[in-house]
């Protein structure tokens, strides 16, 4: 069944993942299209977004954002059209950022939603990508957080991937050094020819963290964290004096249901934070920087207008889709930003 | 043997310690006092500052510092006077702050010193503690990377010691609440009553996770992070979202030889860095902030003046005390800032 204008498809979490989520844990349901009230829009989604973070939404824990309910819709941040609108501001066909979820339609109050206005309707789910919430990620942390400087050695993990690939550019820009991280010989090969990184490396090469090491000869001033596990670990030894770690995601921890025996390397981290003098720091996008979005489109506008920050979009059909292709996201399937298609342009 | 013109006593590292130091790590030596260079100083020492940070320099690692060599004087912050100046800015009784190590007499250049002037000298060995290294590591951890604001909950522990002490008053100046964690009954009192904490905590109590949790209803802002261990292991699950931790010492790791076995739980703290978006920091006051100096004297000094801001020192006598009383340190043995008293005023 594709979208129609008679039902609502929307998928909800069935049960929460055990570990590594599974297709059970979601379930395609059909319903009503909802009516909105004085003030609302119903919204229909075309591009629905799929992100890392949205793991730790399906568990029962406390984190930086509620949990989904067992039985609610998954979140997800959409790009929509209106197709009713009860507000002045929006007309039907208005395009509009929102956060819709993984279904068909969803009504939302005016003030939760941005207009998509001007160049940007040439790539509507951009706004999902460089010009949303993986670019604004990037960003912030890099420029905020990490305070790249000429000359500096920056490392980044999921390098073709949505935050990563703009960290990496942005901080190419500023002059540093830029070495990726990257599942596979054919993402490697996309991130130093189209990116311009300067050196990309597989991380399933079985001797990475010694190549990671011949590709910081001077070591690492900024490590961008998104993913954690074995390529933190690599990188733990490499962090130059002073080094700055921006800290968004830990794609290979999210999975984790509990600590591995071994050595307990808490008091190493926090003995090589002292001893390098390292910054260390969690944020999260809305939460820490949504004020500062302004300046973000300022800068990201014109180097995306200009080529200089290029973005791959990995575009699946169908909403019914969206479970497969979230649990390959949490195993580097994905190459580039993914996104789901959920409804044609016009209907 | 006492001090005298002579001789010059000197305690140097005779071996490097396994875990713990021991007496045998240390040797105490004499030697010819030895003679200024042009431009050069002959300093006699008056006060020693014993401080953990030299258990880090007995160890043969890469540190922020290099290593103390073998057979060589023990490094250390010195308050000294004068005895001979090839210097024209320096005559003989002049008192200066140096790094004349673990001995009687030490040369400088007169670069290397600072000159002890004005109302400091009715305490001169304060410029060992409250308005020394130890104080300006409080004040700027505090103020830079801590960045308290009123209301928020603060928690430090050797909550008498140099750092400690200074790092709670300056916060409750600032408005927190502020809650100090010491070694045994006596400290704690001294922490409330003398220097006004709000709250201070044995960490000998069995009960001390669960004592630090009900001084802390609303949770963690700020940590100052200078002992590491069960301090730390403990304040970890209080930490609020968007809480800072300055990082300038993990004195319950220095003696650590190998990592226990056990949970790793080096995921565990990046996770929590990440989903409470904390900014956790190491530093090091003189590389990070010793440009910033004059900005920490002219906020301490009234301060201390006026008894805002209260200092205990442990004042040992005699130079041949110095290995015990630093063995004694590192286990908390000392009660307030450690100076080892060399040399009389006068001679």
């Amino acid at each position: 069944m594709n979208q129609n204008k008679n039902v609502n498809r929307r998928i909800v979490l069935a049960s929460r993942p055990d570990g590594k989520p599974v297709l059970d844990n979601f379930r395609l349901e059909t319903g009503d299209i909802p009516q909105p009230d004085d003030g609302q829009l119903l919204l229909r989604t075309i591009y629905l977004s799929l992100d890392p973070y949205m793991r730790g939404r399906m568990n029962d824990a406390p984190s930086y954002s509620p949990p989904v309910e067992l039985n609610a819709v998954m979140v997800g941040g959409t790009v929509s059209r209106v197709e009713a609108s009860r507000h002045p501001d929006f007309s039907p066909g208005d395009w509009v950022l929102n956060q819709g979820g993984w279904q068909d339609y969803a009504l939302a109050n005016a003030g939760e939603v941005r207009k998509l206005q001007g160049d940007i309707l040439q790539h509507p789910s951009w706004a999902l990508g460089v010009l949303g919430m993986p670019g604004f990620t990037a960003y912030m942390g890099l420029m905020d957080i990490g305070q790249p400087r000429a000359g500096e050695t920056l490392v980044v993990a999921a390098a073709s991937g949505a935050v990563g690939a703009v960290v990496g550019q942005v901080a190419k820009l500023k002059g540093c050094r830029v070495v990726g991280v990257a599942g596979g010989e054919e993402k490697c090969r996309y991130v130093t020819q189209t990116l311009g990184f300067d050196v990309c490396i597989d991380h399933r090469a079985p001797d990475f963290a010694h190549r990671l090491a011949q590709a910081c000869p001077g070591g690492i001033d900024i490590y961008f964290e998104n993913v954690g596990g074995a390529v933190f670990d690599a990188v733990l030894p490499l962090l130059n004096t002073s080094a700055r770690i921006p800290l968004c995601g830990l794609i290979a921890n999210y999975n984790i249901k509990d600590l591995s025996a071994g050595l307990d390397r808490l008091p190493l981290l926090t003995g090589i934070i002292l001893r390098k003098r390292i910054r260390m720091q969690g944020f999260i996008i809305t939460q820490d920087y949504g004020h500062r979005h302004q300046e973000f489109i300022e800068a990201m506008e014109p180097w995306v207008a200009e080529g200089k920050v290029r973005m791959r979009e990995d575009l699946v059909e169908e909403l019914e889709n969206a479970p497969r292709a979230f649990i390959g996201l949490l195993e580097g399937k994905n190459f580039g930003k993914l996104v789901i298609r959920v409804g044609g342009d016009t209907l």
